[in-house]
């Protein structure tokens, strides 16, 4: 009779454990790389709030969205956007096949390594630059393109590939969030194209929630065989105002959690704000020289303006200094 | 000790039951409308070998997409498409504060009850009635007035609402899908803002997960609030070539399995095809006069030309009788 009692115990522990075993993970900091500062607190109390059973703040699963920016939110995008440094060094790897850019710019001064008078035809300038290395060939040809290149380009201060840039307490995050019910998506400036090859192996979050700039593209037979070529002509850009027709477009949900580092997001964080219940509005704030970079009014890549800052204030959005607010950057 | 040995007991079987709730239930029959004809059996043996562990024809859980036509595929379109009804309401609904109407076409047929004189102005006659019905309001506001028309709208001739015009062996067909570890996508002709409200309660597809047709939106502030308004311009039309266009800006993966009805899902098809490995393609044929409607190459809604039929035989593609191959239509 013993031996019986002990073995239903043992089976029932057995049994206990396994399903136990959320709650005992939860137990563990889901931060580790966040100061016990205010954005972390900010952030577990919402967590706590949006997912507790009987909260008036509850949030059924189904509805709990988190938007991220990427460029300067996920990951660095200094000294300039990491999709245009790719879009240089395309430049250079197809100019054999372009003998005519020799005489032409901005691609005359670009190679020769001249990105300043390159860069002074303005917006016109960088748009040919983008259209000839993103335009002209299949989806799958430029996926394979942007493999590539991660494979092998290095960032230029640190050496390190550039998936590796990416912010090891928004890679938490967003663990802590999806751990929670959240479903995480990309909402960038970038292009929607060349986040998607890499962004369910670094960040988890997979291609169809990946919203961003595009071009057009076409279907149409090449060989007989079914394919989607890329054309030179924009389709969206998701930026500022931009963001929440994407976010609207893709998700068609308003977001309860928005995160982002720019002026590029605050349209985003607005929007996210404007509806009912709790709402989380988050800033990355890059103050932090010596680990990363330091810039924000002045800077024209990642603008943090003083208008965004006194947003920030007026709306109880929170503002995460990446100096002392995150133990590490990267991982 | 008796009762200890009991409450132990319990608790074993209780314990046990919670892990074995799973395995239990993927006994039953997962497709119990479906006669056991060619389809479902071409169906059935698809995703057996995409989801056997150590199969050639494995796919991996993220890659397992599915992707359906809505109007002729998970919902009826006869007499016309329901949206289509929808906008003819809303004029009617409408007409008091628009008396200009009275002398303006194709508004003045329409409210005569004359729809034929009224579609007589073709594509342009048609935009104009979907225009004025669709945008001019807030994306939260169209929300409110399709939940509203749903709510009391009838079906011409089976007096049901809209929403249970739905197909039952469809909506087992979904959830299987599911089961098995699919994402479950629509890719519709229709309009992506008027199938959302409905989409998670009548098939369980989330909005993030629906593709659809769509006019432009604004973001503006409107009495300070952020709002995205619908404008009178056409952004997208997800048909026919545009459906794997629309697949890969919202989905960014090519689908491994698709379900359609008509000429317009042909491309997305063939493109679902196209790719490596196990591929399902199905179409669903009106055949069924009797239980449904019956209509094919000669119908203007929802044409099942003979040159789709041709390049079904060529491809190996499932076609679907309605007639033959489901135990029932509707819930």
């Amino acid at each position: 009779m013993k031996k019986h009692i002990f073995l239903l115990s043992m089976m029932v522990l057995v049994l206990a454990g396994m399903l136990a075993i959320s709650p005992a993970m939860a137990q563990t900091d889901p931060l580790p790389s966040w100061n016990d500062s205010a954005p972390k607190k900010a952030i577990v109390a919402f967590i706590k709030k949006v997912t507790e059973e009987g909260s008036s703040d509850f949030v059924p699963v189904p509805e709990r969205i988190a938007t991220f920016d990427n460029d300067g939110t996920l990951w660095a995008e200094q000294p300039m956007y990491f999709q245009f440094i790719f879009a240089l060094d395309r430049v250079k790897a197809l100019a054999p096949t372009h003998p005519e850019w020799k005489d032409q710019e901005p691609f005359a001064s670009l190679l020769k390594g001249d990105l300043k008078s390159a860069l002074a035809g303005g917006e016109k300038a960088m748009l040919e630059i983008v259209m000839v290395t993103h335009a002209g060939m299949t989806t799958t040809e430029f996926e394979q393109v942007v493999k590539d290149w991660l494979a092998t380009a290095k960032h230029p201060k640190t050496k390190r590939p550039y998936t590796e840039m990416v912010y090891q307490p928004m890679l938490e995050l967003l663990a802590y969030l999806r751990a929670n019910g959240f479903k995480t998506f990309i909402v960038s400036g970038g292009g929607i194209e060349f986040m998607r090859p890499w962004t369910e192996k670094v960040y988890g979050i997979p291609p169809e929630q990946v919203i961003g700039s595009s071009i057009k593209t076409k279907f149409e037979l090449r060989d007989g065989k079914p394919a989607l070529v890329r054309l030179p002509e924009l389709n969206f850009i998701d930026d500022k105002a931009g963001k929440p027709v994407g976010i609207n477009e893709h998700v068609g949900r308003r977001p309860v959690a928005a995160f982002g580092n720019s002026d590029g997001d605050q349209q985003m964080l607005e929007w996210t704000q404007a509806g009912p219940g709790a709402r989380l509005m988050v800033l990355v704030h890059h103050d932090d020289g010596i680990r990363e970079f330091a810039y924000g009014a002045e800077s024209k890549i990642g603008t943090f303006s003083n208008a965004l800052m006194a947003a920030a204030t007026k709306n109880g959005w929170t503002v995460i200094s990446m100096k002392n607010d995150w133990k590490r950057i990267f991982p």
